[in-house]
């Protein structure tokens, strides 16, 4: 490789105030930039700092999986392949999803989609034309809204009601949240930010919502098995649904088996969408390589042991950070029901976008603000606890040390 | 892995009447199923049909590239990375474009992307927004057209025109196409079907265009290095823009690398469209796997001794399947001046997509119809050639003997 030599002509670098952004669509303009990467590109560039910002672990991707995908590769399987996925990963997909819930689902039923966020993007771009509305319990995960306001469409946040028990849901005001534009409501449990876990009762309201609306149900069930409360599992709408109710699970390889970075993850639907989802597939990406379904497959039918021990090392992360926190007498926290966030507040620290960039330079701990998450998270922080006890501990004495110091310095 | 038990209760596969197709938004309903995918999908269910329909060659990728992929997972590569991409990759790409083309480009106009399919997405988002419209010289990769029609826009094939050299622009058809709606135009150029390369004198002409009426340029060069005229590389906008003009270059790794089911690929684009972009991308994928990156700087700076016997196969390819096809006197080809792949009509017959099902059942050969390309493609049928010369020399008597068996049975 030679290096372009000093007199070759070199483009510029044009400002910020380049006439290029004037020609951008004014809503995909207007985006926002995710709350979250803005403080991780600000802590990544500096030493030291623990990240606790971003939704997942600290263990890489288990050999066996990795190993799969390398298989795959050795062997060649680096051509186009099948836009809904690979007919065995489709399979696999309903056997877990049998083998967890115990109801018998058709292969036909799964897309393997380029993340759990392909996923959403599909379902909002079936779901939701220019200007209709989007329900949207908050605070949640951002980039929900931000992937309606893509195509277009209005999110529509409605907060939770929070008290002593944390964060629930309040039917009464979903319901008055409903204007003829509102076409789909989209349901985390257990949610992020918050650690919510809808109940059947809530799932039961929800879907009657849904019914007397006609609306589309997005379910995002991903935290689905790190759960505290009675159960292995949250309770899923798979419990409560009937055949044709209207709902499009979304998921990811991401959480469960430590996949993050991969970028795979499914769309469950009604198989009449097959060859809409297929379309929309073919003409964003183009489908997934099929070394990373070989990993997806290695991930279901031999991951269960390693999802054990993540959930197991999840909750008692919780515990520890919970204790820790607590301890110091300055935060508002609920323990969480489910998924791997603590969100609480800090007494005197109404500014959290402020004072995660603090934490990042004077704590080196990484949080994401809530005020990345929407009405209602405005004063809390988001720490990840899916992370092993070492690692937890320092960040504990780092948050408690910044903690107790502070409150000494008024 | 339990299978559930005869007694599960089996969730209903839906009708193809399900009413849940109604409520998907009527723009997402109407999207073309590809006419590529379809012949595909017909054929792969058969055995022995040698499959020449798709835009890719017969070489898996390269082992430098995949054990890059593999290193870089058994390092624990498998977190969530930069939304730009890599600043590795980043920087590699620059050099790369300097190197062939002779200009210094900043790392920062390089953004990494979950396939050219997507970068095409992310350029259509920005620079066209619903019933706004694209032109599109005709015929041409259908997928560029459905990008267009899935956020609502409307594509505006201008077709080209075709004489005893082959398919030609004309610049004045294209010049009349434009209407107060006209956002952008998207030129490939070596062009997939039909082989045709844009001179220097064309591209100016279209930049002129484009400058008259403030349009965007999405040029897709991907098949820049697949040229069989004068110069080592075709034709660029590269050689006549300025700095300020609108232009966003799509790109991928899919075809000078043999890269085609990776989905990555990397939309180069003046910085000041960053932040944009990176929301596009944190809001549609979130991302490309890091190993799939490291995979890619691999690609660029060991890759050049596989690209140059690529090129060279292609043009061997090239000249075999001419030869073949000219001396059974039943085709209308001109040999194509760069891609890779022959698009050529069959006298007598005029209905493609039938002839592309019979080629699969009767000469166990898989084409794509023309029609699957858009007005002026509807006589022609695409054969990709690039291929070693042991499957083409089959292919070429495949189709040899059909077309001569057809000639004798009237």
């Amino acid at each position: 490789m030679t290096a372009p030599s000093p007199s070759t002509p070199q483009r510029a670098v044009p400002s910020a105030a380049d006439p290029c952004l004037d020609r951008v669509r004014a809503h995909v303009r207007a985006l926002p930039e995710s709350g979250i990467v803005e403080v991780m590109n600000y802590g990544r560039a500096r030493g030291g700092v623990i990240p606790m910002w971003a939704g997942e672990g600290d263990l890489p991707t288990p050999a066996f999986i990795s190993h799969a995908a390398a298989r795959s590769l050795e062997a060649g399987e680096t051509f186009y392949t099948w836009q809904r996925g690979l007919p065995e990963l489709r399979a696999a997909l309903a056997r877990y999803i049998a083998r967890l819930y115990g109801v018998a689902e058709a292969p036909e039923r799964f897309f393997v989609t380029g993340s759990g966020m392909q996923a959403i993007q599909i379902a909002f771009t079936m779901a939701l034309g220019a200007g209709e509305e989007l329900l949207l319990p908050s605070p949640t995960w951002p980039n929900a809204a931000a992937a309606a306001l893509k195509i277009g469409a209005v999110p529509v946040p409605v907060p939770f009601d929070y008290g002593p028990t944390g964060f629930t849901f309040d039917h009464d005001r979903l319901e008055r949240a409903v204007t003829p534009r509102t076409r789909a409501i989209f349901v985390n449990s257990p949610a992020n930010p918050t650690g919510f876990v809808a109940s059947h009762d809530d799932l039961r309201a929800i879907l009657a919502l849904a019914r007397r609306h006609g609306l589309w149900i997005v379910a995002d069930e991903i935290y689905g098995r790190f759960h505290y409360g009675e159960g292995a599992l949250a309770p899923s709408f798979r419990d409560v649904m009937e055949d044709d109710d209207h709902i499009l699970f979304v998921q990811t390889f991401s959480k469960n088996w430590a996949m993050t970075g991969w970028r795979i993850g499914w769309l469950e639907a009604p198989p009449a969408l097959g060859q809409v989802i297929e379309n929309l597939i073919q003409y964003s990406t183009s489908g997934v390589a099929a070394f990373m379904q070989r990993a997806a497959i290695a991930a279901l039918e031999q991951g269960e042991p390693f999802v054990a021990e993540q959930v197991a090392r999840a909750k008692a992360g919780r515990d520890l950070m919970c204790a820790a926190l607590a301890a110091t007498g300055r935060v508002d926290l609920v323990p969480p029901a489910g998924a791997f966030y603590l969100f609480f507040g800090v007494a005197g620290e109404p500014d959290v976008r402020r004072l995660a960039l603090r934490l990042v330079d004077e704590a080196q701990v990484g949080l994401a603000p809530g005020t990345a998450f929407g009405p209602g998270g405005e004063r809390f922080l988001r720490l990840c606890f899916a992370r092993g006890e070492t690692q937890l501990a320092d960040v504990a004495q780092r948050l408690s040390g910044w903690l107790t110091a502070r409150r000494e310095v008024p």
